[in-house]
């Protein structure tokens, strides 16, 4: 049996995520109480180091069977190991910290393929995921245990290996009378239903669909490249939503699969973006208009997805966005028009601030491994059992 | 701190191994009492599966940057980590073990990719390793905490990554009075110096040059493809090496390098063997001479790294050989002769089968590292520390 021996009651970790939407590194700080569902997190300071945009195509490049080889897949999980350990350091620096005083970093890793259900005619492409950002060039450079890799552990029990933030949303946001969606808007959309006083078995949890994916590369091709996302939502505010486009888009059988489901880069990356703008180009939207309706293709997938499987499996008071998305003004109206009967409200009304959400949360499941303790939601994967995800290289 | 609990004072383990050559995966189930370099180790089964033809040629693929990409990276890192459990749980059925007897399973991975230097014109191309097979799916198939993946710690602590064997034959073959070469022959020839009463940093370990690389591929040219190689050293035997022509190949610059240095075809290939030919053949040698000198070649490189290198270093008292050279009776007598001073012995004499040894070492890596033992040797690999070297997954 593995121990983790700490001679104080609290746990200081550092949670790192960097998500599919290669924005960067999110480093989270954070005191944990407590342990399993019963812990409570206080983040001590949170801070985001982008990517530069050579980097960026670089991961882009890698996330491509077109594009990618061994020597570059080598070479980047080593490199990132580098990234992630820099962030962490500089992280728990701005915390008025120093690392010895951190118990454990604990980072979710770069995702370059994620392919749950196994492609039939293959027999070597089986279920899998690949998270990249080596965990012991993490562990030797911040000099504190390393755990991450997540994912492959719940696939291994027959999950989808996503979504793994229900367990955290639930130490975060369970409420023992109120029911609530937490919707996080990255570059993919997904959700966790937690009903009122909800425990794990209750939780379900979902990817939505896009969330900022088809709007940024759409406001990064007609901007020629010089925005590489709409800010505020300025630019979809200047336009109008063609509605029967939004329609044409939501008969995309993703959206009528019920959960659990993830998706993804594969469905819903570059070539289907392109899709999308020729589609547009058809119908002779405007460029206000073309972003206009790929953040309403966005609200409608979370709204659709909240009244078709959320409703029906509990009662939902609040909405509660998190990740870029939750910036987005126009998308946030969207919603909350969409869903009258809600409170569409921003995370970081709740303590945590809604960028940090993810990165705390790894924190989180970095702990409960340590502690032996199951960590993912088998109701939100599919697992068939509930299961430690991690690993952990020493210092 | 991270402790392993065990409530016994030995610990049984698989130790698995799959090497460069793509052959399979080895299996050794092994009991180990006391710890560190006092470890002692029984070998209670050893079994090896081949991988199948196809299997091989995937494998080869994705060694190769113009045939691999990161979706078959990904689903063989999963597919491989099924077989190295199929492999674990069919050698403890056959020790006569069931696996809730086993402490932990401890796996090198199969290596894709080994850059321990970067090319210089390409900054995300750093110094790296890709070991694959995945250790989520290896502990929870086999419901045993999975240890592997160790070559990335010693690269990030600026070492080559490799050989990662001599923390193994010090262990094994480490002698409070005798200096020994622990001297494998497989296709490049490698030794380990393990002086009188060694510790970690008085080892030293490098590759001597050729091993049977140059003679297979003599053998296999001038049988027209009958034979891939000398068995038993039978036709080298019928003829008499041409020792003119033996010196001018250790003339070759690599023999002079000062370890710690690694080799392999890039040096020593087929481009090398086919250079020999020729002048084999300007020289007017006979078939069976020419094979001798190839055997003669090996054997003169292997005595000659001895006096160079190791006597220098320590006494030698025995030169202790493994690999499938230890079966070439003629290249033995050829180093019997060359080391009149030193008694020239099998490795299979000593307890761990040579086909074993490596299997075998990799469960003492894994056991290390679940004690939180440093088990890398930097006066072998070049790492500017000692360190814990591995990953842990848990069931």
């Amino acid at each position: 049996m593995i121990r983790w021996e700490t001679d104080r009651p609290y746990a200081i970790a550092v949670g790192l995520m960097s998500g599919t939407s290669l924005d960067g590194i999110d480093a989270a700080v954070v005191r944990i109480e407590g342990s399993g569902l019963a812990s409570r997190v206080s983040l001590l300071h949170f801070e985001s180091r982008p990517y530069d945009d050579a980097l960026r195509e670089r991961l882009k490049a890698l996330c491509d069977p077109a594009s990618s080889d061994v020597a570059s897949i080598c070479g980047m999980n080593a490199y990132l190991g580098e990234l992630f350990a820099d962030a962490a350091a500089a992280a728990v620096r701005e915390a008025g910290l120093s690392l010895d005083e951190i118990d454990f970093v604990s980072s979710h890793g770069q995702t370059i393929w994620h392919m749950p259900d196994a492609p039939p005619a293959d027999p070597y492409l089986v279920r899998s995921t690949l998270q990249i950002g080596d965990l012991s060039v993490l562990a030797k450079r911040t000099g504190r245990p390393a755990v991450g890799d997540f994912r492959p552990a719940d696939l291994a029990v027959g999950g989808q290996g996503a979504p793994l933030v229900p367990y955290g949303d639930l130490i975060l946001f369970g409420h023992p009378a109120k029911g609530r969606i937490l919707q996080n808007i990255g570059g993919i959309g997904n959700c966790t239903v937690l009903p009122p006083g909800a425990g794990l078995q209750d939780v379900m949890a979902f990817d939505t669909g896009p969330g900022n994916m088809v709007i940024d590369q759409t406001v990064q091709t007609l901007s020629g490249g010089k925005l590489s996302y709409d800010e505020g939502g300025a630019w979809a505010a200047q336009g109008t939503p063609d509605e029967a486009l939004v329609s044409e888009l939501m008969s995309h059988p993703y959206f009528r699969q019920p959960p659990p489901k993830s998706t993804g880069r594969e469905l819903f990356g570059a070539a289907y973006a392109s899709a999308f703008l020729a589609r547009a180009a058809e119908r002779g939207l405007a460029p206000a208009d073309i972003v206009a309706t790929a953040t309403a293709f966005t609200a409608h997938s979370i709204a659709d997805a909240c009244r078709r499987f959320a409703m029906p499996h509990s009662r939902i008071d609040e909405l509660i966005v998190s990740g870029g998305g939750a910036h987005n003004r126009t998308l946030m109206a969207m919603l909350a028009a969409l869903l009258p009967e809600q409170a569409v409200l921003q995370a970081g009304a709740f303590g945590v601030p809604e960028d940090a959400k993810e990165a705390v949360i790894f924190a989180l499941l970095g702990h409960a491994f340590l502690l032996g303790n199951c960590n993912n939601v088998p109701a939100a994967t599919g697992a068939s059992a509930p299961t430690v995800m991690g690993k952990l290289a020493l210092p």
